[in-house]
């Protein structure tokens, strides 16, 4: 069954290439589809498009229908073309005629835009939630470690001293500037589309500022022509969102597997979280964090083969971008087990206590050494001098200790000053508004 | 000279490939170094690590380094390697020794920190205003064309009424969302990495928090191992926010380009707006939309170059970061050029006004019709057959007007409540703040 | 089961998370991996490593296996890891401790290394087979269609007269250089990595020659570093020869959708290889051209994919790799079927006899006319002039015909020779070489 | 001046816009240009189009332009818009109206298009050379050092013993395949497109078979139309086949910065090839690696950028095009100093003898033994099992010699057999050919 089917056989093989994996992907959008149903049908009766006992009968059917997709029960049928055409047709089997009038006003095209929207500031929420558990953890974690000094690197040759709560505290850090590009990809979304039609508007007088409200959206996607433009460009920032996100994790990644290396031998994980060699009893490999920086890697490409789908396509909708579901949806769900894997890893990381006490890291102290000397009077050139001396001689002694107090170094890593920042930009994204909306949609 | 030169002399294949185009590129950074070292200094005072005289000859000279460089007077010498030696050479050449001491407490890595994003700020600053004028004359000729009805594609196949309005005001939209990407870019860019020294902090009991204020610096970049990392990822995220903006100018030169071919002949230029043809006679080339469209293309791509050069790079400072001025720094330039080309471009615009009479446009409408017999009571799926049968039988009347009421649509565009939100945007950079600091510290 | 399994129980989440997709990718390599085995173990029993009733077993029951997979009764168990673990389970199952003995020598990184290059060789013969249907059939239509003008475009604007063969005969020359590029591809990937064990070699003394000939590969890859390297370039190669193709593909795309809109109308297809629109009843959609295009150009970005997983990886395996599975063998499926649903269009191509009859497309012969004044004895600059007179008077008179005699012209088209170098193209690759090898390994 | 110039005064800014960088971009296409006047002024004498005694004035002086190219001496004026005017303009000025004569039966399209493939197999020529360059030093370099054992990793864990030359000689058989997408590229730009005018052909009798013999290309890029299009097409080619040796390079100096480090400390360099840090006295940094790896990554990215530019593109030419020179030529230069920087590190690179006493390596020697028990009889599996038991309770002794035998591994490198191949692939370039040819039109 298709919607737009009439006479002519559809040519099978047309069929099967052009349907894809739709079905597959337009399960990830069947809640959202529902809420955008629940809202657009009380809009079609404000404005006299849909009356009271068809609008009655609608809802009360499609918050059962909303009730089953919650709870996993819901599937798009073998015959059936996508999730908008399964509503419909579950609709019209319990209430008649009255379920086709749900697609008054509407196309598919503005159906799939409001979804999305709807689907995305959802996985947003859902993301910035796992970022914050990650962050909760590395702050603590930089809080523990503090004291712990390892080596800090330049060029990849060993520079000054580090310390672990340094290093973990960055990436914590990291994530804070991560959620301000979420937070605009959030609010790009956050915005109602619905009522585009097929992106040049339509006759039907449509009260698009109350679908609005009723699905919890800041404002509207004003401009129709512009809402299904829309299409494409949400999909390619709310992936550079994500990349953002899956930078700080494969770079994290990228530091876990060299300072598990021998040479480094910074860390170590317990045995059952790494993975042995089929040919050398003696590996522990960190397989965990390297597919983590392979799947992140790979999601940092993502807006790039978004902008290669959408660059230069006529203006209007294209079938195109149907495809972009299948590129987005499941590296969404990647990112999430990505940053649940991530913090699984890091709760059970135990760190190397002793490291600098290896003289080969003396050379670490060598500023701390010219710093000490110009800090006592000695001009920086004649100190500079000095310890360039010292060390050519082999007559340099390595203090091992570091008096740092600045803002954001070893003695002074400012995690409650961190924390004010994350806490701010958590504070800017008012989920609740959305949820009680949604909450209000399917209430009985 | 070299800063780190010492005794051997450094091999001149090497330095031929290592210096590269490092100079052109540093005169991008000038006066953001002055401004660096003007708060550095004073910081550096406020500690006790520069004398009370020493601070006013330097903050003398660096003012009038300062003056030299918006003048346009300012070079890197030849045997010079950077801006920030060549600061210091005019410095130790006009004042002596106490020229040197504006090196204490900062490495060169924190000044290329700091001054990048000094000098991204400002160029995000001037892109928003680039942006702004291109908005207010988009929303004008929305305005003034709205009334013009053009025809609507979806697959490229003609599908229902447009308007140049509509068409014109979506690129103003566009740009909202592009502003958004611009602010999350301008919020992670402006805070102060200065004080992070190599990556690792420093032993100097530096004030950051001064410097932080001086510069107009909304916050600190805390954690001195995530300034750093923040090199690569900042020009990373500008890139993103920049691409955007290319994202929607590409789009609108693509547009054009449709537009002026002849099988479409909706818009025209003045011929001196449009290049000729050395064999064909009767050519007017839109070449300027067609390098927009190649330059913000080259654009969409940016982030992709800076992910590839940065993905699993070894923690700490790395020399690969160095080329990102190459990529970056001139692409910020080919972005500002474009929204202004596209700006004079669009100034000269003639748009054709009666398209719609040409019958093969008349189905262009028939949704409409089937919408007003659905309004006058037939129901959706009858109307819709019996204008799919007119059609066939070549009895479709095509009414040649819209009417269209809700929000974004033909008869309502909402030219003001989409200037209210570019007005809502552009409130929240606070470009005034930055402003008033960098006088303040270049105040005489 | 895992191979490397010894006593701890390897944590649920982290097996999860780990396994990923690979059982489903693994499916793709099964055939490919039981041919491995069959020459490994061959040669094994040559170096004494395995004795000739086991030998014997081993062959019959990996002979039975690889028809089971040729016919499609082949699975990898929940519990088991993958491929290579599945078949050694069966062996083992079916004949004891000898179907252990397989693993002799050889390392599971080696065993998808030749998996890999066994599977990409077939399925580039199996790219070069759909691209050869593509190419005949549209150099059938190239010169069925040669006689037919339409307007040939530059900068979009009307340019010069075109023909319907010239148009389709471009894209079959096209073929032939996508060609070179997928033989670069097919000879990268005939080299034999089998021996190279986990990358470093072996101590056992492996026969490598001997694998070479017995699986039908051009040579070995001989440094064991360097086999081991392949993983990951060898499938940035492969998406490279592909992305060639995907981009002939796109751009034929492009050009179909432009020319079946309305305001070109160029060409047609029968209704049923077309979609409709739920509310616009006259709309006959090219979604086939749309959706080939759409994977066309995620196809091109999949180089970028693969080079941003790879990149900047410390040397030897990494477990990152095993995701590219997951990037790329979907990609080649989705390629081939692009390949053939193109085909499948084009064999129910129309095209539109007259279009140049329109007087709007007079001006694509002002060259031709030029060019006739020159060769009758008036100077360029003068015929130049003089034309562009006329057109501007409007007294000039366009001849409707074409005289193009050079080769590649209209009237000139050499579909003979270009036939002639896509076949020297196809003759390169010596398919035969393998399938007879292959051919000879599974012989009962 | 502008060839297409009539009396409209072109606008400035539109001027300065759509110049651009193509001035200096077109000084790398001068030479090129010439033998491509050269071959096609001759045709033109052949089928009666330039007189005998134009003939040889044109060819006289545009044979005095060609040495002054080579020599260094030419420049493009200000007022001049590109190569091909300025050439016209010298030839006007010396010999009168014949030098205008050069342009008939030609466009700018096509003159451009056979300019970029000369200009790029000679490109292709000299990248070839530097690749072969490398590939020899690494052949020694690897034939020196292969007795010197270093630790081999997987998971970036220690593994198996690998040595230098097994590491180094990894890295010329890489280049052996790089050859192939050299080679690939090669033939695909050794095709000649002139006479395809503005890619729909000339009504002149051009003689397209000649200037292919005379200029040496392999055969002819037959069909205008597709001759047209390979602009774009083999820019993206050729940028593939070099971000092939950019990956080979890339990797080489991630491996080098790696094996730089402290905590490897593998090899060096004299300090005169690596820089310092103007606060770290002790720091020699690889910066001319970091650089290697930092310029080929982007070059890894350029087919991206190309493709981005070039997807969705409409039929014909496009002035977005001409932006390619800006983006191919100048990395085309970055690779070969790349290749030539590595080559001279490499020459004085030492590596150190004695890593594996270091008992910390004494587990890369696992796999041996179990090996070497199994060649001596004992079942693999209770092999694997006693060393795995022996690892445990500190008893394992690691053997600390290495006999691998077989073909790529440490005791047979194979170099002949690699070099053999690299020979082979050379050999199928014929650069005398287009040597030859070349020679010939400038031969006074």
């Amino acid at each position: 069954m298709k919607l737009w089917q009439k006479n002519t056989d559809a040519n099978q093989a047309v069929d099967r290439f052009t349907v894809g994996h739709d079905r597959e992907m337009d399960l990830f959008l069947a809640e959202a589809d529902v809420l955008g149903s629940l809202a657009h049908t009380r809009m079609l009766n404000s404005i006299g498009l849909l009356g009271d006992e068809d609008l009655q009968a609608v809802q009360r059917e499609l918050k059962k229908i909303h009730a089953d997709i919650v709870a996993g029960r819901f599937t798009i049928d073998e015959g059936i073309e996508d999730v908008h055409s399964q509503v419909e047709f579950l609709l019209t089997e319990r209430i008649g005629d009255a379920g086709k009038k749900i697609h008054s006003g509407r196309s598919r095209n503005d159906q799939v835009l409001v979804d999305l929207r709807i689907f995305l500031r959802r996985q947003i929420k859902e993301i910035v939630e796992d970022v914050e558990s990650l962050f909760r953890l590395l702050q603590s974690l930089s809080d523990r470690y503090n004291e712990v000094l390892m080596p800090g690197y330049t060029h990849l040759q060993i520079a000054m001293p580090s310390s672990f709560g340094l290093w973990l505290g960055a990436y914590a850090e990291s994530l804070v500037d991560d959620t301000e590009m979420l937070h605009a990809a959030y609010r790009i979304c956050n915005k109602n589309p619905l009522g585009s039609a097929a992106g040049y508007g339509s006759s039907f007088p449509l009260n698009r500022t109350m679908t609005t409200e009723l699905l919890g959206f800041d404002t509207l996607s004003y401009n129709v022509v512009y809402a299904q433009m829309g299409r494409g460009k949400t999909e390619r920032i709310m992936a550079q969102a994500m990349s953002s996100v899956a930078a700080t994790l494969a770079r994290l990644a990228m530091d876990n597997t060299m300072f598990l290396n021998q040479n480094f031998n910074f860390i170590s994980y317990p045995a059952e979280l790494t993975t042995g060699s089929s040919i050398m009893p003696h590996k522990k490999n960190p397989d965990v964090w390297e597919l983590i920086r392979g799947k992140c890697n790979l999601i940092q490409g993502l807006p790039n083969q978004i902008a290669m789908m959408t660059t230069n396509l006529p203006i209007g909708y294209n079938r195109d971008l149907q495809q972009l579901k299948e590129v987005l949806f499941p590296a969404v769900a990647e990112l999430r087990s990505c940053l649940q894997m991530a913090h699984y890893m890091l709760e059970n990381l135990s760190v190397k206590e002793d490291i600098l006490n290896d003289p080969k890291y003396d050379y670490l102290f060598s500023v701390e050494v010219v710093n000490d000397l110009v800090l006592h009077g000695t001009p920086f050139r004649e100190a500079y001098k000095k310890v360039g001396l010292d060390i050519e001689n082999g007559t340099f002694k390595a203090p091992h200790t570091v008096h740092h107090t600045h803002e954001g170094s070893i003695g002074n890593l400012c995690t409650q000053q961190i924390a004010a920042l994350m806490d701010a930009q958590l504070a800017r994204f008012h989920f609740e508004r959305v949820e009680a909306a949604e909450a209000a949609l399917v209430q009985p």
